[in-house]
């Protein structure tokens, strides 16, 4: 007879092997979070290197008193779906600064990140519709379209000749449309996609081009609305999702469109609909964002400043990073076994990285990831290289500390 | 050549109608939310009597500075999912004391509720699993299962006998188990489920019951645990989900479990891992709400007066109630056409109740929704009666004002 989670046997024998040569990866818990660059675990402080804190906003005064008059003025909830009583005028508010942001007719804003483009996605593609997606697509894209009946077909990531390709295959869709979905910048390795190429392909085909810019909205542009406008294509894309818990410092998210009819997609979105509001405290600390985010440049700047610092501080320690400098650096590591060790040595030794690994990382890759704050200095990402440095030197000391490790716990 | 948008022409001719007749009641925006009970419309003070806050505590004191310390403390956001930077104490902290409340050892939060469902579901149920669920279930445990490659059989709303005839028919699960998802009090009609019942039926089947109390976690049992608290069984339960967008007066869920194994999900449920965790104020508000319930006896006293009093009021008027009294009392309405005139009237007369008419409505109905509040007094109740009682009497006006708006549009 099975229980309902013997089918987890297999994974908790591999979290109880990782276990045995350190703490869990995935179950960090912070005592205390100091700035936007600084936590503390136990009596230990810790260097923050993997969070999505790009413009470090969080801690932001002027977000956070936003935030706190919000909650003055509209209470800490509004316990209702934006269809039924959850619309307010911080909801408006937003969405207009956005649709005005990107100079496009509309834009509507959800409760996060992950159900933006659940909703968005879900709410485009028809049964008819053809969705396709990059090789590296986010689970949230992923997870969007299994709410759809549309079929979806992979392309090669960041391959617009693939995609190209295959949508000549496709050839005419009968009563549908191709709904092509690529991300600005790849979360994991960090790299930039050729929007302005996959724009060309998309419309010689007849479809539609959604991008997400979770991670570049920002941090990249000359104002900051992401990978398109920084490669001069923002008025060609169909549609731009975006979140708040970036560089937006809240949590929420966005989805914004050259097309005024994507307005009746309030309508059919079941993650937009059947889902309470954003309190107005996350809305308010979004809104402000977004000022700070048009005049941000010289933040962009500091950003750009710091990987370029840390892309080539990495590289001369010969560490395989998986992209050129972006506000994600992550380096390539031989195995799990490997990666694990390395990130629990960083952690007693004052830095938290992202542990990434299969599955769920591109290319099956196991990697050390880094992301980037403005509000890193740049002794900040010295302490990173120098870390790294040291954790490179005294490889032979780790590898025996895990063994010991792994002989004391048989 | 069709277009994206063009599949939603029916939707969109049917929203124009609506539109002739008044105003769109899945878009309305509220100008100003002044307390729990009362918002503003233009120059109209609204009595809301179409929130799901249940308790009221949206503008409580202590919730309000709790959510407001934690922006002090720790920010805006966290800018992580729980399995990388985003768990702060404030996290750890509300599930313990959730847990707690429950008597269960494991509990998880999520950052809205609908991604609560999502995730315990698609995390609970694998390829082998059989998920049965109620035919009324809410949308979110819908596009949970959705999620999943499990099969879903569904059975009769609140119907006992006709779930235990489905799983005798499905007999022996190959390698897998019987999740039966039912929930506490549901959303549209206001009717409780036999929990004791379902509890019964499942287990002698050698299945697992998952319970959604979002609409009935602070409002029903001695301290606030649901609905089954109130009917005795809840250490029977195997999991209970629920929101913090409904008494908790914040934006979140939870799933709570007997099975301390429930923890090894967090390692598996995309909508938990692939999200940024909750921003500390939503997590801050919700966990002194947490208390307000344990302690909340009078608020539930009062709620529960409230509802009987609506519900004597309006069946004394003759309108045909969905189920007994409870927090939320919704009258039938003979179309769709009749409903939203009548919506449009009481927004006019300074009463917001929801519309809620099909796709999405149980058995097709249209119906005007009312939910009810600990906040809401004796008069508050009055008024709403007086309203319906003045809507009654007003039924040819109202009617021919209809005629006459759609003649205009013409």
């Amino acid at each position: 007879m099975t229980a309902l989670f013997d089918k987890y046997a297999p994974l908790q024998a591999r979290i109880d092997m990782m276990m045995k040569i350190g703490s869990d990866a995935l179950g960090v818990k912070f005592d205390d979070i100091i700035s936007a660059t600084r936590g503390r675990i136990g009596n230990r402080e810790i260097l923050l290197a993997g969070t999505n804190n790009y413009l470090g906003l969080t801690f932001d005064e002027d977000c956070r008193a936003a935030a706190k008059k919000a909650i003055d003025d509209h209470g800490t909830g509004t316990t209702g779906s934006r269809v039924a009583n959850g619309t307010y005028s911080e909801h408006t508010d937003l969405e207009e600064a956005l649709a005005d942001h990107f100079g496009m007719p509309s834009c509507i804003v959800f409760t996060t990140g992950y159900q933006t483009n659940l909703a968005a996605i879900s709410g485009l593609a028809g049964d008819k519709d053809v969705i396709f997606m990059d090789a590296d697509a986010h689970a949230c894209i992923i997870d969007g379209s299994r709410l759809t009946n549309a079929s979806t077909i992979r392309f090669r990531h960041n391959n617009p000749e693939d995609l190209d390709k295959r949508l000549r295959r496709q050839g005419e869709i009968e009563g549908g449309n191709a709904l092509v979905v690529i991300e600005g910048m790849y979360s994991m390795f960090g790299d930039i996609a050729p929007v302005d190429e996959f724009v060309d392909v998309t419309h010689r085909h007849g479809g539609y081009l959604f991008i997400d810019e979770a991670h570049s909205y920002g941090t990249f542009g000359p104002t900051g609305c992401g990978i398109a406008e920084e490669q001069g294509v923002l008025d060609k894309v169909d549609f731009i999702s975006g979140t708040f818990s970036k560089s937006l410092a809240s949590v929420g998210g966005f989805c914004a469109s050259k097309h005024p009819e994507f307005e009746i997609t309030r309508k059919v979105m079941r993650p937009y609909m059947f889902t309470a509001s954003a309190t107005p405290s996350n809305i308010s600390a979004a809104r402000v964002a977004v000022e700070k985010i048009k005049s941000g440049g010289h933040l962009r700047d500091n950003l750009k400043a710091r990987a370029q610092q840390l892309h080539a501080g990495l590289s001369a320690l010969d560490f395989d990073l998986c992209a050129e400098p972006s506000p994600v650096i992550a380096a390539r590591r031989p195995n799990e076994g490997v990666a694990a060790m390395e990130w629990n040595w960083l952690m007693e030794n004052g830095v938290y990285v992202n542990l990434a690994v299969p599955p769920g990382t591109p290319q099956s890759s196991s990697l050390l990831r880094i992301s980037l704050s403005a509000a890193h200095t740049e002794q900040d990402v010295q302490t990173i290289i120098d870390t790294f440095a040291k954790m490179k030197a005294s490889q032979g000391e780790i590898m025996s500390g895990m063994m010991s490790k792994l002989q004391a716990a048989e």
